[in-house]
């Protein structure tokens, strides 16, 4: 039995200073980091961990360093993660000075008695735990803040590179993590779906994987990666089930892109977005990549 | 065509503390006041804040005043509501200073461009938006410090009284509202499933509404809301969609209460735990109330 991932860096329409080789190549170096996990005999669980904390370290991504800003210019990082194996959960929002989410978010799964941790709350227990931060503003970029100031002027929502990545490994466990500095230009305290277990993330052994990104609200407000277990449930594969699922969030006026392993390790990456930046691994081995829809 | 309300008053193991009677009348008097809501042609949305608003108000509930306290002796507010009619919704989460965390979470929804608000940038919004706000500890009772301390000594989870309504009015919508104050002795920055659209609150006018209490991370962990939703869809009514969606629960180790109103407006108010409190009015008319399961 081999294993699968899929990783990846935010859909959303097309923009003027996209960088799609740049997306791809951040998407592939995620993807080769999660593998080499897998190939080592790593959990899906590790692999996912460790795919979407290189994508945080990535400043190209809006997510952990480069994360988008609030109207206020400040970051508020939300990020979960989903263990098939047992489908435990674990999720964490507005964080400011941990410096990996994704990596927080696994030790409120495993070293809590809590699923969503937020706030100053969350921070403090980041501190117990001893994970690394960073002096506040140490994940705000040039960039960012230039998408801020565009969103200021024209409203555009902008942004939209969360991160994810889907695993299956080769005892056949699933897996799937998110992360994000949510839209440019949110309110104070917006937490959107990505921390969210059945929004933003799902994972369960007996279905498959899922990460969305997209229209934050719209997710949450239909539980898009939640949508796409059911239908999987029902015997999809991973393909057909996200494309089902995406002409769900359609329906109610929302566009998203999301990746899918399904139970035995088929992938589905789709988007209803212009652009999806991601990568994967099959379980025959095949490597691939692509930026546009 | 009649209409259909359901409110409960939280689920959980029998306590020594418990007061039976006091919780079914404040069940009662919330459902009555929702019942005058629809019955002067409210919408069912109008009627399940008006509803949990009440129970907010009664500190025997553990929501709004009476809401039960964190480690360390705070109160950390959640809500939301959903409305079945183009299946919007709002929640709030970790309020400390907020009257009617149900009446906030309506706001969120129609006055927001966000689907869930927590902490300071959440109280903020509310003062934008002139909502009665109370002093800090306000909302803390003698009963709810008692329960603290048992909790410090004995370790026992406690509390468990979360609120919720969930009605069809005459026109066939549907809505949900949910709101607590989670879990005596939970982390600062905890949230539960309670502010979570498809976790503690579910509604849709093509398969109904749902209102969850019981173990808050075992419910976000599955999504409780949602499952009865999909179990909606495929023509289960009610009760029986609630008691499937509990077995699915109870299959991953957590109990709950639910109360559920289907399309048609039937009723299902199930429980896998001890007790729930809980009043009803069907759609003959009917009045009726309980505590134990």
């Amino acid at each position: 039995m081999s294993f699968s991932l899929a990783v990846h860096g935010g859909a959303g329409p097309r923009a003027p200073d996209d960088d799609g080789p740049g997306a791809v190549a951040g998407c592939l170096a995620a993807m080769r980091a999660g593998k080499a996990v897998l190939a080592a005999g790593g959990s899906a669980l590790d692999a996912v961990v460790e795919a979407v904390r290189c994508l945080e370290e990535d400043e190209r991504f809006n997510a952990g360093k480069g994360a988008a800003l609030t109207r206020d210019g400040e970051v508020a990082l939300d990020a979960s993660v989903m263990s098939g194996a047992g489908r435990t959960a674990g999720g964490v929002a507005l964080l400011r000075t941990v410096r990996n989410p994704v990596v927080f978010a696994r030790a409120v799964m495993e070293r809590s008695p809590h699923v969503l941790l937020a706030g100053e709350g969350a921070e403090a227990f980041a501190v117990e735990l001893g994970l690394e931060r960073v002096p506040t503003g140490w994940h705000v970029t040039d960039r960012a803040r230039a998408q801020l100031e565009r969103w200021k002027t024209q409203a555009t929502a902008g942004s939209g590179g969360t991160v994810g990545a889907v695993a299956r490994d080769a005892r056949g466990h699933v897996a799937a993590a998110t992360s994000t500095g949510g839209t440019t230009g949110k309110w104070r305290g917006r937490i959107g779906d990505s921390p969210i277990p059945g929004a933003g993330t799902w994972a369960d052994d007996a279905t498959g994987a899922v990460s969305c990104t997209g229209a934050g609200e719209q997710i949450l407000r239909l539980g898009l990666a939640k949508t796409v277990s059911e239908l999987l449930a029902s015997g999809r594969p991973a393909k057909t089930a996200a494309r089902a699922a995406l002409r769900q969030l359609d329906a109610q006026g929302g566009t998203a892109g999301l990746i899918v392993v399904d139970r035995r390790g088929r992938l589905g990456l789709v988007c209803t977005t212009e652009r999806m930046a991601c990568a994967w691994v099959d379980s025959r081995g095949n490597e691939g990549s692509r930026f546009e829809r």
